[in-house]
């Protein structure tokens, strides 16, 4: 079959899942786009600027499996950075795809517009090296042999790769013989490092996992759960990677987030003999600050092509082959466990007084549920809701190891458009809003309707906490965010405007009796209020910058 | 003298004469931006997101002479890395600088936010090397070497420069003896270079210096100026490094853009037996894609560092020193040249009806004046404008090679903190607008006062132009443009309508008659209208992209 290498691109991404391109039209990527917009398994999702594409690539990708975003030479492919770098270190699969100028004037070294002015046209691809897992140039000749490639690569590692096609190759007609399929990681023996494990827990008095976000990556939930309900061993999440473990489950003993961990938990899980640490990582922000007790060098490491125990270091184990092959222990953990404690309802008194955080946070807890997707920036409303109770349909999205602000409202853009079926709420602070503020005109460009709460307490009360409370750096202008959504044409977005819990639960009530509009409500606290998490997470990065 | 070494930083920066501080807090920097808001020399700008910053430094360093950018490790480094190359290519000195985590957590290779997640701390650093001319990882013992050399650099070679510094770094206390002095580049011994091309002018029957951009990036105009009047060679343009001549000289024919160019100047360069290219690239869209008829390997290349006349390549010749020495020609042309052609004032009519691209721009050329800066927008705006005659006093920017849309909302903020007093017009498109829309808080929130034009003409016109005229991928969606200044605050912004000629005489003299005041001017023009000059160059950039 003749195909453009542009029609075959697009052909493969759709057979990997792929339904919506994000990105931002550039002259080396136009008639490529052609391509995009006439094909028939994907739509095109402009966004205002290439990061924030990049944010919803990814947003996508988490819900969908993996996403794509198509930028220009340049410009578009380096604004682009950050968010490429986000999917790195929290393994989403997201194809940074660069429409470049031609060969004749690559290979011309031509001055072209978009270049450094020097002739060279290879300095962005090796920038994009360290935060790819793959990266591949197309050509007429290759074209059938690379991007299968790299998208299996990036399905493989859970990891974005950056695809460099000249705007004449995406032109060229190729013979395609066979259409793409998604190949996966082969199937490994890898008895010996099972064996390994079995071995640790049959001597185990009180074992503990602690799942982390390559679960989510991988998709492996179903796995765990099997294993734990085989092993009969708790869990507990790190605030990195919540929803790897379905919270419904009475295995589940709640987040593990260090030294600030409930004192059961953290009882628990410090004394723990066996931890299996699976598809997690114990960062900063995850565990306040390294603040645990147990030695980390004992703990069993069971990551994506990092498996280690003891002294013995594997690189080539993938997570999901070794997940499959758990599940062949034969193992029972016959001691106790703490119980998880979800939030009695009703916790919080309704009034006319400021909002809290904290009743912020009680309220939404009985807010949420069925198979919402709930979105957390990192800030306050990452690190008051981290907690929150998930019933088992339900999915939670943050950053809290890459950590970049404004991530979320672009990314509730991808995950809204992964599934249009599913509420998807964003919790958002005034601070990380004004990044990535534009994004909400491509949501109401496309009448999506995710639920959106701002909470306007003047400022960046995250990095408040962590440094200078009351210094004009941490100040930003305070805007009318609730004029935002007419701004964009928003004229059917419903606003509200909440200040005390009572008006939290009057637009609560109304959100639920007009589910099919998009909501944009500003929550107004003070502005020196935060989470406990956050006051004792920060004390924490406070310490670790000394 | 004891200084921390944060605060040293902020002296050599001060004393290379900056005294405006771009950038976004974060964690790794927090505790130095205190050594930034007590330093009595600069003024902390905060910018909404990381690549407006990066575009803010650049035009405050393009009218200041040097700019700095501070961000936080990876998520805010990574944000600006568009920025940075732009400014790289056009060779705009910026510091990019980035807050980092301590040695001690680097040392130990610790799962940090703000990290990929696998104990590795050079990544970024290297992703800086190919957009940045010198790079310092800065250290107690190193501090007072490394970072007078870095800033050195950037305004030795007018390129930015990467500073990686770890918070404790920045906290720890130094021994500073001598503070730092601006050293330049040594005097040069160039007289055999300058001999080369005396000889070449001894023997011109027609020749022609093509100043450009270099000329802006080095300051360099009155030592061309004089060389110019010396020699009486006629001088044209390129459109990247209008400015670089006085356009009231006798000596100026006007802006040289290839094939498009008016034909007596096009006549004049075409048929030059010695073209001096002083400080200019010969880029696409500088040319009409490349589309001169003189033999470009008989060019007598003057580009800093980088010195060819025929068969002679030297990278090491600087061009403030050649330019310098070029003065010593003793050479005086004889001949004739085409004189200058200034539009005639109210050449066009006053009408209700739609406004045109053509009678925006002519109308533009007499309300620019004086020492106005203007600032054009990669779009309609730049080709619309490139070809008005600007008096002495005014300076001109845009950034046809690098070419990023959104580019000079955020360069505005820059170049009015550069200097307060002079008035800053911008003219921008409503596409490139959205992508860095937010830095109009920053304005509003400074209380700087620019004359901004935005371009209703309902999507990317110079995309359109170049394909896909009528394709879905080049509408943006219509936003409300003129509520924009009071979502941000900006209740003394004066918002204006123009839909006609009539409309915008009367903006033109509201605005003038409100000098003090920031104005916002939403100008309507049809979708598919554009300046005859972008026609042109958008069908020759089709066609290098086949």
């Amino acid at each position: 079959m003749k195909r453009r290498v542009g029609q075959y691109l697009m052909d493969a991404v759709h057979a990997a899942g792929v339904d919506k391109i994000f990105g931002v039209p550039g002259d080396f990527n136009l008639a490529f786009l052609d391509d995009i917009v006439r094909h028939d398994g994907v739509d095109w999702i402009g966004t205002t600027n290439e990061l924030n594409g990049s944010y919803a690539a990814d947003g996508y990708a988490r819900i969908h499996g993996l996403g794509v975003l198509v930028t220009t030479f340049g410009v578009g492919e380096l604004s682009a950075v950050n968010g490429i770098a986000g999917s790195y270190a929290e393994r989403v699969p997201v194809i940074a795809l660069t429409g470049a100028p031609t060969r004749a004037v690559e290979n011309a070294g031509k001055y072209v517009h978009h270049s450094l002015g020097e002739g060279k046209f290879d300095s962005y691809r090796k920038m994009f090296e360290p935060i790819t897992t793959a990266q591949a140039y197309i050509t007429p000749e290759n074209a059938i042999i690379e991007i299968p490639r790299v998208i299996n690569a990036a399905l493989r590692e859970r990891r974005p790769v950056h695809i460099h096609l000249p705007i004449d190759v995406a032109m060229e007609e190729i013979e395609v013989d066979n259409p793409y399929e998604v190949a996966l990681t082969p199937k490994q023996d890898l008895s010996r490092y099972v064996d390994m494990v079995a071995e640790k827990l049959n001597n185990a008095k009180q074992p503990v996992i602690i799942a982390g976000h390559e679960i989510n990556s991988f998709h492996l939930h179903d796995e765990l759960e099997q294993f734990v309900n085989k092993t009969n061993i708790p869990v507990a999440q790190l605030s990195l990677g919540k929803g790897a473990f379905n919270e419904e489950n009475e295995h589940y003993i709640g987040i593990f987030d260090g030294k600030i961990a409930d004192e059961d938990i953290k009882d628990y899980v410090n004394n723990s003999d066996v931890i299996l640490n699976i598809g997690a990582k114990l960062t900063d922000s995850a565990t306040a600050g390294f603040a645990y007790e147990f030695d980390v060098d004992e703990v069993i490491m069971l990551n994506h092509r990092h498996f280690k125990l003891g002294n013995i270091v594997e690189e080539d184990v993938t997570l999901p082959n070794l997940l499959a092959d758990l599940n062949n222990i034969d193992y029972h953990y016959d001691g106790t466990f703490p119980t998880f404690k979800k939030a009695e309802e009703g916790n919080y008194e309704l009034t006319d007084d400021a909002l809290t955080q904290e009743t912020y946070f009680k309220m939404m807890q009985e807010f949420i549920g069925g198979d919402d997707i709930l979105i957390a920036e990192q800030g306050t409303s990452f690190f008051g809701s981290y907690e929150l109770a998930l019933p088992q349909g339900m999915s939670f999205i943050g950053q809290p190891l890459w950590g970049s602000i404004g991530y979320t409202l672009p990314s509730t853009l991808g995950t809204q458009m992964a599934d249009a079926s599913r509420r998807n709420i964003l919790l958002i602070g005034d601070g990380s809003l004004q990044l990535t503020v534009q994004e909400l005109s491509t949501m109401i460009r496309h009448n999506i309707k995710p639920i959106i709460f701002i909470i306007n307490n003047d400022g960046y009360t995250v990095e408040r906490l962590i440094h200078g409370m009351e210094e004009p750096y941490n100040d930003i202008r305070m805007w009318d965010y609730k004029a935002l959504p007419k701004v964009f044409g928003g004229d059917n977005v419903a606003v509200h405007d909440v200040k005390t819990s009572n008006d939290l639960k009057r637009v609560f009530d109304e959100i639920n009796d007009a589910p099919d509009q998009m909501h944009f409500t500003e929550v107004t606290m003070n502005w020196d209020d935060a989470p406990e998490k956050l006051r004792d997470i920060s004390k924490a990065f406070a310490e670790q910058n000394k």
